[in-house]
């Protein structure tokens, strides 16, 4: 019998009776299902378990919500690389694959074992203060009180990459690269990718161009000339201030987050109906 | 007999005998020198006056330093449209197109007026506590202590353009198309164009790209939506905070500033030496 | 009376109706309709001229069909000056206005005097053969058959700017820039801007960004090394083939192009319902 | 004995006593050095081959030369795998990693066994013919003796991406993201990723942006529509003319190129050197 946890965001537009047939075809599957206690209002069938006890207990997760909701998943299985199957309510994101109206059908696959596992690179993020946070998408380092520009010093595998002056930079992996690394203008790389992106906030120079490195790199930024307090945030979520001779190191994750698509799953048809990237206007 | 103005920033490096070829040359010339009291102690023999007098004293100012000292000067002269002909101590700037070297033939063409006159757009920037700003490079929206995005809405002559998520915009002059507005992706505009640059920081979207519109629009932008202060600064200096709700308005100036240059002076010169512009790698 | 030029292109999808609408209308307002010979067919009341007779017999010229027709139209009225407005038949163009919907409206303002009057940069292009076009929207230097890199100089006003190692180079009007300049990151010129853009097809160098300049000024692109025959085309016609040493001279006509447009035309509403510019994915 | 074969391009400029140099320190560490005949008019004590015999004599081959040299000697051996260590005659290389002035250290390095070795991706480009080869660098569609927009279809690992209206689609490997795609607005990346980059050449859409994709995918461009005839070119050579419906497919080749530089060797420092690649104008 299949251990299944269910995180919702109850906030998130969705139909009424989702969460009905998620309990009934749960039943169907044999599933035991578990639900942090805000989620078990709208499952009665689940039992209830902290949010702690999530990576102990079940086998793969459900998050129902958006991107969002499967950030906060990824955050709190932490290093425990169980699977992740996201189920969209609204409007389809990037990391929940699959729609309210084909959630039976990835539910069968899961069941069957025919789910895509896409293996995603998280990156690990080493705060001056010595905090650590995992990032699925990106560390971004910038904005701040004051207009005035800021040095920072890139060096990959201890080697001095370049120095930048400039208003931020963005370490992301894959999964990150269709985020803010994006507005930059930074390419777009494949979940499957084995890379990081950096790209680079109003770079005050011509001759500059985001860089692909392997995730295998050891990333460092050395804030070398700042007069304001910039900001460290990771996955949105900012983590502290960061001042001159301040540094942050990025690597890969030992554990890598561990996402489940259905099988009929395209990442290029997520691109263009979410990001309406093309290659054409017409 | 000219009333020539000089405001030198005593800070930039410069050759010792700078200020007294200045002095020789303008006594050959017959020159009646001003200069602000710090100026005073490198130019002896100058009227000292205020920096409020300046304006309705001097037929032309010379400001020697770098572009931060042209700008200075050319707030000082506010709406006097008096030629201003910068004098470049150290490496040659944007806006102080005559180096320590070639001083003399400079000052010998400004009396024989022969130097070329560019007529440079000023943008006016209302902020929305009613302060106004001469904006000779841009004003730029953006930066705060957080990381979270914000939306501004633009709107042209009073009509919606597009809303950006984003984390900041910018509007510059041609003459600040070269400075931040540049290191969003904006293009170089020719200080002659009679038009104003607007880029984006970080535009959340795959889909944007600059707009050069004329400088004789009224353009609006209105915070839409902001969980932070955004922060308003023009040509560099912080004005105020932003917040949800509230509008910066920016036109073209009535009165331009006006900058001489030697007869020999290339735009595309500067470009290719201040900014490494150029076509090829070779 | 009016006297009114009709030009369709009768290929372009349309309602059945749409031409009978057109000759009610000016029926009703009692204008006087002329058309080539092909447009007469769909509109058998209008007299019949030659393409060569529009320009010195009609007050005001209709094309309908698609931004091509506009072109076309362009091109026959040469430098009459003689207003153009453009009906569209199927999808929105950016030069053809007037949707088939509102079509009878447009006709209410030409007729009263309300519509909008756009006057648009015309460029004019000299070949190195000598023969002189004029560009409405581009001239385009590249293509080729061979992948062989190839070096453009660019002058502007006599004086060198940079040499391109490039693929092609491309010198659009406002009304271009939307075109094949778009495609090469080059900036979105509103039409009343008084500039060319100048913009490089794969510029083999980091530190290139597109220029606008005023329109006032003389280009001059200078094969200065090719191993293949370059094409020169102009506003999508290929004009002739250019080996090393030519050169090609773009210059601001001085007859521009006169667009009309109805009162509530809006050129940022055309940009983002046509190229989907905007300022954010939501 | 170490069984070197060197392979020099004799035109490029070099220090006059640099051949002489090589065989005094191949003497010194025992080498036995092999050159094709035009090489060994300049290393008269080399023992002379067919260039189709260095792929089965050779343990290490080292070009004398530019970056073309070493494509050159790449393309040679093929599918051996045997080691290259480029050595620069005139300015230096991307691919050639050793300046004349050290020479004799890399020599030193590559005896001891102290030289990186870098695997580099090379992917298979197969031709609509048929044909096969390899590409270090790059594969490119475009070109062709018309200004004509064409239609190029992308399909990865069998599934549709997108549709470009373009000019041309290079796909690279990490060796050539500093070429062509470089100049279509292409990341850099670095040689370590297990990635192709696929960039688009004036795509005639906003909403475009690079991709990087790994490097076990199987990517295939389909001519949709073209009213000209396009050019495939790989690695600078063009392979053959392409039309409508014809298919281009792009794999990792089995055998990757592998590259010696000396322990001292940057990427970084290269890509600033060679590119002015740098985060700042200062």
């Amino acid at each position: 019998m299949k251990r299944i946890g269910v995180i919702a965001n109850p906030k998130r537009p969705h139909a009424a009776d989702v969460f009905d047939r998620l309990v009934r075809k749960a039943n169907e599957l044999g599933w035991k299902l578990f639900a942090d206690e805000a989620s078990a209002q709208l499952i009665p069938s689940a039992t209830v378990i902290g949010f702690d006890q999530f990576a102990s207990t079940v086998d793969v997760l459900l998050p129902m919500g958006g991107d969002g909701t499967v950030l906060f998943c990824s955050k709190l299985l932490d290093e425990s690389e169980i699977p992740i199957l996201g189920i969209n309510l609204g409007s389809l994101g990037f990391l929940t694959g699959v729609s309210e109206d084909s959630m039976e059908a990835a539910m069968d696959a899961l069941d069957a074992g025919t789910c895509i596992k896409e293996t995603r690179t998280v990156a690990q993020c080493v705060a001056p203060s010595g905090t650590i946070r995992r990032a699925l998408n990106d560390a971004v380092i910038g904005f701040g009180g004051s207009s005035r520009i800021v040095t920072l010093d890139l060096a990959i595998d201890g080697a001095p990459a370049t120095s930048y002056s400039c208003d931020g930079l963005i370490v992301c992996t894959p999964t990150g690269s269709t985020g803010h690394s994006l507005s930059t203008g930074g390419p777009i790389l494949q979940p499957g990718c084995s890379a990081f992106g950096i790209s680079v906030v109003c770079p005050h120079t011509l001759s500059n161009r985001p860089l692909v490195i392997p995730d295998s790199s050891t990333i460092e930024v050395t804030v070398q000339n700042s007069h304001k307090a910039l900001l460290l945030s990771v996955d949105g979520q900012d983590v502290e201030e960061l001042t001159t001779g301040d540094i942050v190191r990025i690597t890969r994750s030992e554990n890598p987050a561990i996402f489940l698509y259905p099988p009929d799953y395209s990442y290029f048809s997520v691109l263009r109906r979410k990001l309406h990237w093309r290659g054409s206007n017409l």
